[in-house]
């Protein structure tokens, strides 16, 4: 079977620490072309400023992997189903939840496979904390997101925008993973955003859901944590606790702790080659919707202005 | 056929001028109790404070009317569902997205029908803007949603408070009949929401959406309106120009301008007791997802302290 031909359309951070060495490093990839108006691309991969430049001068490509930020994302990927190209989307899927319905739709139209990538939901212990938890009953859940926003997000305007998310840039990844390991689904009671007085996304949110069976799951993220980072979530359960530490890598349980490798965009890529073989899409968008209601919802408060 | 029992949970002023009178001028019901903690409810029919006293004392119902403020909707729907009871949720159906998610999947596990009602879709235009609409071509659409919020919400504190939507309360109206009648989806491009200084919800919007083919849609929400109110949609398209005004309830078109009834509470009731009838659910969380869009990703601006 030919590789199947990928453009990175984007390339900023992300695509060169992550989807360069996982599209590499998978045999039914092979990596075509990358698409950047400011950056000069890739040693020996042909370049191309605009995805127009890359659509009109080739080389063909059959699917692409869009990294650029949310706010500008949906008119690219609508122009690259309408040419009949499968679309990976980096994390969050889009910058509203109507236009990842409206691409959804298009691509379901156009019979292309459509991922929307949470890559958290690949680590390491991900799969095996699901497993665990189907069998439970589910008395409480903490999530702490804490991390150093000049560590993770150096100079990163568009995160500060209306549309960048803020806090809910990394919040999401939890989201993400505390979305596909529990058994019931849950929905948000009260938040609380904390904002800069100098910018329009939040910089830390404290935030209670419900799942549908009662109970409590508490979400605390801050960018302003200095020192040891924080990215864990605990389960109380009727057998005991549930720990996934270090952003799902790590799976501490009553008996034992499993250390993973990252394979995050390893595992990423082969369910977006699964995807193109079997024609299919996966676009879960409930991750994103749980951030829209806490800014639907949410309180809000100022805080001392952030500056990089 | 037996008629549908029904009780109405909230008997605020929605509920005295629309649910009742609709729900007594059609045979397929039968209203039999109402729940307010504050109302005393309606003469010669069984009331109680709370669902729990219904639920416990009776009479028995077949389906409630959930006419209470999002805010504490959940709860309330997902304890009826639990009770096999059907479920009418006035607009808009919670004051999140991922609860009503999660009550549509609890309904159908429960086997009842889901009802989550938009009423200005069945003012007297709509369906017939809808139809001429689905063979044209949209250039453009406007959407102007003007009124004095001190006339229609007089009061309501909860309308202001996060989830509460403010100006986004009628507006979201309006964008329930634009999904509706519109052939091709649309999303959020850019949103300005302007807020009292002191209230947690907008006084006004400016939004422009744009639909998968490219037309711009533009929606002006404004709270401060006396005088003259306006609650109008135009739609300029390759046939000449469709003005829905008043609401939905008259329709213009090139060839002359129909005036409608006021259909739109005897309409929801005709549709719930056919979804009832034929064991479905009807739950489009369309309109509520562009609010949440606009929250997610709008630009806020304070404005001048709003006091009923």
């Amino acid at each position: 079977m030919d590789p199947i031909r990928i453009a990175i359309v984007g390339i900023g951070k992300i695509a060169r620490d992550q989807h360069v060495p996982a599209i590499r490093g998978n045999g039914a990839f092979s990596l075509a072309a990358t698409v950047s108006p400011q950056d000069a691309g890739l040693e020996g991969v042909p370049h191309h400023a605009s995805l127009d430049a890359l659509l009109a001068e080739g080389p063909a490509v059959d699917a692409i992997a869009l990294c650029t930020p949310p706010q500008v994302r949906h008119a690219l990927a609508s122009q690259a189903i309408g040419r009949g190209i499968h679309l990976f989307l980096e994390k969050p899927p889009g910058a509203t939840l109507a236009e990842v319905a409206a691409l959804e739709a298009e691509a379901d139209k156009a019979g292309v496979s459509l991922f929307a990538a949470w890559h958290s939901r690949f680590a390491a212990g991900v799969a095996p904390a699901r497993a665990w938890l189907a069998e439970r009953r589910i008395d409480k859940v903490s999530i702490v997101w804490r991390e150093d926003v000049r560590v993770w997000h150096p100079g990163q305007a568009w995160i500060w925008e209306p549309g960048g998310l803020g806090v809910f840039d990394p919040g999401i990844n939890a989201l993400s993973i505390v979305t596909h390991i529990l058994p019931r689904p849950f929905f948000l009671k009260d938040a609380t955003l904390v904002l800069p007085e100098n910018r329009a996304a939040p910089i830390a949110a404290d935030i209670a859901f419900r799942d549908t069976g009662g109970a409590a799951i508490h979400m605390d993220l801050d960018w302003r944590q200095t020192g040891p980072q924080s990215w864990d979530i605990m389960v109380e359960t009727d057998a005991g606790m549930l720990k996934l530490s270090q952003g799902g890598a790590v799976l501490h349980l009553p008996g034992g702790t499993e250390h993973g490798e990252d394979i995050e965009y390893a595992g990423l890529y082969r369910r977006f080659a699964a995807l193109i073989r079997g024609g299919r899409s996966d676009v879960d968008t409930a991750p994103l919707r749980l951030v829209a209601d806490a800014f639907l919802r949410g309180k809000r408060q100022t805080t001392a202005a952030f500056h990089d």
